[in-house]
């Protein structure tokens, strides 16, 4: 992918620290891309406990299937994750090629392919040939070191043009612990579960039921918030990973009090990098912050946001820097939930554009395209009905959009 | 609008005949554009039945207010459409934008405001000086003829960029009838009544509640599985007027079996009038038609198939003509209907690129390719499930339309 890398990029990188009880490595398998890697391969200690949220589609990849058959055992010893092909809708040949994975990574890491976990991401519908994964795996599996998170985030990348990593560390009960994410996305992005792939790793001992209750809580309100384009992916796969090598004691239960804190990095670990998916949307020149208020609940707030995100005509007037409120008018009533035209109000940033189901009389077009003309755009409705409210983020639909995905196969 | 002559345009246009009962004029009342009509003004002769249909947006314009209000009447004696300003959202102002223009034209028409229908297409938001009508309706009243149709479809155009007519011929019981119908679509198609504006002009002889059964009825099945880009407009409109000057014995039941041709070619006219807006969506290059078979219902099936022809990512491949099947597959799984990945079978054009879950065995990819070529795409899909079928127009998404709606304001 030759793309140039997003306006939108962070400016600086974190620096993640190890965390113990993770090695990764990553390399190059030749699966479709030249002269990059496109192979991560993690390997976790003894007693790591996983969670998983996966997408909705009823089409899904051959490694969502294996990741939610899997799921149950509560534990993993490897993750294997390939760019380039995303082994979906590949038929008896895809559930084939994710078996083989699983028993190469197993062989590798001295694990049974139960605790393995797999995710792909790329081109749907053709073949993945797992042979290439064999000598490959044993090679990461005997240099796997406990960083760098930077490389490991790259080599998912497909049309990404960053890569996307973040890192909390936070008080559990008597110790700190770490928590590093990272995640890839660009396009198919969509309600259902938005990344194509985010993968998080904690030291923190927390048993695999309450790790699963966070991980679900924590992607309903971030990346469950991302569109980039509606489309939902087959492969849509967010993995956490707690090896319990802190000096923390371990935890149980979803109630305990000492999870608050935990719960809340978790949350603002997940928003920053479903955040850093929606800036690296494909095409995007600019990150768009959807708020809706005073709905008459925060489903309906939520379901009103996502029709405002994805509607081509008010992304293209974000792409065209202009402030056209009648598209989010449109937005608003098409999304089929309660509203009332003539208690609508609109903001461009701080402007207030729209009020009582019209224009507002100071209405400055100058003040409002200044709202428009910047990287970060936002977008408030308040429909004076309730107290529901929604936050989601999107970017905007540009020539480079439909650009990128005219030839993305070819 | 200096956007050029969509490709899809038809290479010739029907002659429509004069409707009894029916007199047309259009006029330049300077409402945004200069050096073009953008008031079309109709006027029917006494007896006219009317029925419509309008879009479903919570944020509906202050015209479709106004005719939902009147259509309770039954009759109509005059049609008035500018295009420019759609007169949506703009609160109180343009409620009585609405009552001014409906006085207006009931001077000139000689008859009750509550006998006129109102249709506004264009920017929302935008206060309308209905006051611009003075003198301009009188003039048009003056002047009205039996045609020609094409400037009237002329005169309601925004974006268009070609002029939408549609004519049938057909014998209700024991004399011909005629139907002609005009549209204007491009931007804002959705599926939830899909063209903008679209009326249909009739000399038969059918009372107004068979006559709203007919279009309705009519309507799901053509301009209803039309979308360009998902967007509902606030202002779609369909109206159906019929003077019943024909001779021919009127109609008073929708179980009336004279009506069985009517309704087929009013069917037909609707289907020709819809799929003309698809060929004349925003930036198209393609037009696409999605079929979807084996569903476990009609309803089901449309919704998939409005899946897949309103994804972007679909809508991409089209515009790169890339046989990229594997986006079909995602958009089934994401439209939340029942679907067996294992037994999806997919189509472009006559060559099938899927089977069984997984890419045909006899695959071709200069075959799809071929396919993916031509002006008029066909993308089939065979779910085997059940007997459920649909069928719905799209065009392909292309950097034109980026283009276009990202400064239309402007």
């Amino acid at each position: 992918m030759s793309h140039s890398v997003s306006p939108l990029a962070p400016k600086t990188y974190p620096e993640l620290p190890a965390v113990a009880g993770v090695r990764l490595a990553t390399a190059e398998a030749g699966i479709r891309y030249k002269g990059r890697t496109d192979v991560l391969y993690a390997a976790f200690d003894e007693g790591t406990a996983v969670a998983g949220v996966f997408t909705r589609s009823r089409c899904p990849s051959a490694p969502v299937d294996w990741c939610r058959a899997q799921l149950p055992g509560g534990t993993a010893r490897a993750l294997v994750v390939n760019s380039g092909n995303a082994n979906a809708f590949t038929g008896l040949k895809g559930r084939d090629a994710v078996r083989l994975t699983a028993t190469i990574a197993a062989e590798a890491a001295g694990c049974r392919p139960e605790e393995v976990f797999l995710a792909s991401t790329g081109v749907i519908g053709e073949p993945l040939d797992a042979s290439k994964f064999r000598g490959v795996l044993a090679e990461c599996a005997a240099r796997a070191a406990p960083g760098p998170y930077r490389d490991a985030a790259r080599a998912i990348m497909t049309t990404d043009t960053f890569p996307k990593v973040a890192t909390r560390t936070v008080r559990l009960g008597d110790a700190d612990v770490t928590i590093n994410g990272i995640a890839k996305g660009a396009g198919m992005i969509a309600p259902d579960m938005a990344t194509m792939l985010s993968f998080v790793f904690t030291d923190a001992p927390i048993a695999a039921p309450v790790l699963q209750d966070l991980l679900a809580r924590g992607a309903d309100t971030s990346f469950n918030c991302v569109t980039i384009d509606g489309d939902t992916s087959t492969s849509d796969t967010l993995l956490m990973f707690a090896t319990g090598k802190a000096a923390a004691a371990r935890i149980d239960r979803a109630d305990d009090p000492r999870l608050a804190p935990f719960a809340a990095a978790l949350d603002d670990l997940l928003v920053d990098l479903a955040q850093l998916v929606a800036r690296d949307g494909e095409g995007a020149r600019k990150f768009v912050t959807v708020t809706v208020e005073g709905a008459e609940s925060d489903r309906s707030a939520h379901r009103i946001a996502m029709s405002i995100a994805n509607s081509p005509l008010v992304k293209t007037a974000v792409a065209g820097e202009d402030a056209n409120w009648g598209r989010v008018v449109m937005a608003v009533g098409k999304a089929g939930e309660p509203a009332d035209r003539d208690r609508l109000a609109i903001w461009f940033g701080d402007v207030r554009v729209a009020v009582d189901g019209a224009r507002d009389p100071a209405y400055d077009e100058a003040a409002a395209s200044a709202a428009m003309e910047r990287d970060d755009v936002a977008i408030r409705v308040d429909l004076g009905l309730g107290g529901g409210t929604a936050r989601v983020w999107t970017c905007d639909l540009t020539k480079a959009y439909v650009e990128i995905n005219g030839d993305y196969r070819s």
